[in-house]
């Protein structure tokens, strides 16, 4: 495996550049993407000879979570020191360009790095990173696929037991367990449960509200597995029979979210793939309260790019794992979310790759 | 309540300063305990003439968790848009210092706001809200006390049950949903679970390791009540008999955490305070490992200032809530952590108050 991280640092490289320049990277997810493995904390530094990866000493070295690959020294920073500024210390006397990245690094941090070696001149690595990131390998794209599998099964599973007169908080607390049950290292996000007027909404926090019949229930739920998180998303009628607004409003939420993952196609724009379900949406007049977003890219974060967004530029690659998951929530009412994880391939392989296949039909529970 | 937030932002005025002067606060916590309720992504300006907070449109703008309290202007910023670049805009026109928290703001947004608004010269608020929160009122501590409560039920429920041949996830597991079933928000940071050769290491991540007898069994956990966090740490030993190598090394992690509990009272510098914890360690032989710091503050977030530390300046004050939880853990046998939170009372009050109050007895399970 440790091929395919020096791999990775070596493209980070040919992208910020001219021989002789050092890079600092310290987003999370960024660090863990080019060294394989990341303690929180941690700083990995690019220098002209050498990578080092700095992190804070932990009683936990020996866990796989903070295990190291990829071919790397590392540099263990005692007590309270910034591994940051550590690796520019590591640099001091040098000159030249430390590229840091300006989106990850608080104003008083790279103060500090500033101070720890006067000699560099800091620039900005920007989003080249995550831009690395956007198009998944095929080990990833499985791992994301195992993640789906296990979002798929706990809600399987929840499906098939008694909801009305549990709470939403003990239906998302069942939800967790059963993904670590199924294989998850835990939630991809937190759980959310969204009972009657409380459904369709994005990210609810589940309260102690019970569920009834006639309500409608969205549920919205993820897995991490070996460091990848995708979710899903689901809308439920409680009861024998949905009311007709109910089956009106699933209906509308369902065809702008198919329009969406059906042009989920390499070289298709950003916004074309937004607006392929928001134009829906709007013409049936739910403008008001849309998402930002109908989707966005997932991986190592369950949100990082493409963002699929009205003023979103770029297009979609083949191997970009997006969801695409609109949203329509009625004041008072609630309403419907639908949420899937696909990967983006062309025609010629099949088309966009769904992930979680739970059942899109509006099931009256 | 809406005085209390009206008489912090106050308070804070009087700190950073000359009349005439703006400042911007954006840690969430920050903007929670001045605004009585932030919505993730909310910034606060404190201008000359008026408060206003700003914060994203959300779908759950009628959620307690995301309700606004203090007599506050509130502005909600449309789609993709930066809460904090919008306050700056509003003040765009205006010239004079604006204080921003630069342990908050990234390099990339603190240069978002110096575009949105080129008439202002940014200064560093530093830690200012920070401090402020060190000294709680009695609200806030009755909210830690029912946290703690809550904690010690979870965590009593658990010692009642059959922990051999259980994994350390499901036990975590079992504990979050025990901590929102006597009232918790939810858990104050992730519930560890830490068995045999796991035991007593901090921030231990629960893994699929299954509880033998014999073992050292570590639990740490905590719980959110109204926003407020408080943890509580405890090490067990399975089976009916400790060995001598455990009952040696518990007595020496508990008559270190005894010290440091009794070592807090008004006037007492942080650094004594870990002292007085630290060197009884140190002088058995245990400095390899040992945690940068012994104890710590809490309240809106479950670390915050004072750190009890080494290189920690300043003294404790009166109704300063605070940790003390050292841990040893020996590499390949496990290890003894004990964690308690305390609110720093004088010595005519009966000295600190103790808010976990579950026993710190060896117990056999």
């Amino acid at each position: 495996m440790s091929e395919v991280y020096a791999s990775r640092r070596a493209r980070l490289r040919d992208q910020y550049g001219a021989t002789g320049a050092a890079a600092l990277v310290c987003g999370h997810a960024n660090v863990r993407y080019l060294a394989g493995g990341a303690p929180p904390g941690a700083a990995l530094l690019l220098a002209p000879g050498e990578d080092v990866l700095f992190h804070p000493r932990s009683q936990a070295d020996d866990d796989q979570s903070s295990r190291v690959d990829g071919g790397l020294r590392t540099a263990v920073c005692e007590g309270p020191d910034d591994p940051a500024v550590a690796a520019a210390r590591f640099l001091a006397g040098a000159d030249g360009p430390l590229a840091v990245e300006e989106d990850h690094l608080t104003v008083a941090r790279h103060r500090a790095l500033a101070v720890a070696a006067p000699g560099l001149r800091l620039t900005d690595l920007a989003g080249a990173v995550e831009q690395l990131r956007v198009v998944k390998d095929e080990e990833e794209v499985s791992r994301l696929r195992i993640a789906a599998e296990i979002a798929d099964q706990a809600l399987g599973e929840l499906l098939e037991s008694i909801l009305v007169g549990r709470t939403e908080r003990h239906l998302a607390l069942e939800l967790d367990r059963r993904l670590v049950d199924h294989g998850a290292d835990g939630p991809a996000f937190p759980t959310s449960v969204a009972t009657g007027p409380h459904s369709g909404r994005a990210a609810h926090r589940p309260s102690d509200r019970r569920v009834e019949e006639g309500d409608f229930l969205t549920v919205t739920l993820g897995a991490e597995y070996r460091g990848y998180r995708c979710g899903i998303g689901r809308t439920f009628v409680i009861g024998t029979a949905p009311a007709d607004w109910q089956i009106e409003l699933y209906e509308l939420v369902f065809a702008a979210q198919r329009a969406g993952r059906e042009s989920l196609l390499p070289g298709v724009g950003c916004r074309e793939a937004d607006h392929a379900v928001r134009h829906r949406l709007v013409a049936a007049g739910h403008e008001e309260g849309l998402d930002p977003c109908t989707g966005h890219g997932v991986g190592l974060e369950i949100v990082e790019e493409p963002q699929l967004a009205p003023a979103a530029m770029g297009k979609l690659d083949a191997c970009v794992p997006v969801t695409v998951g609109p949203g329509v929530h009625l004041p008072g009412r609630g309403g419907v979310r639908i949420d899937d994880t696909l990967v983006v391939r062309p025609e010629a392989d099949g088309g966009p790759e769904l992930l979680t296949i739970t059942t899109k039909e509006l099931l009256a529970l």
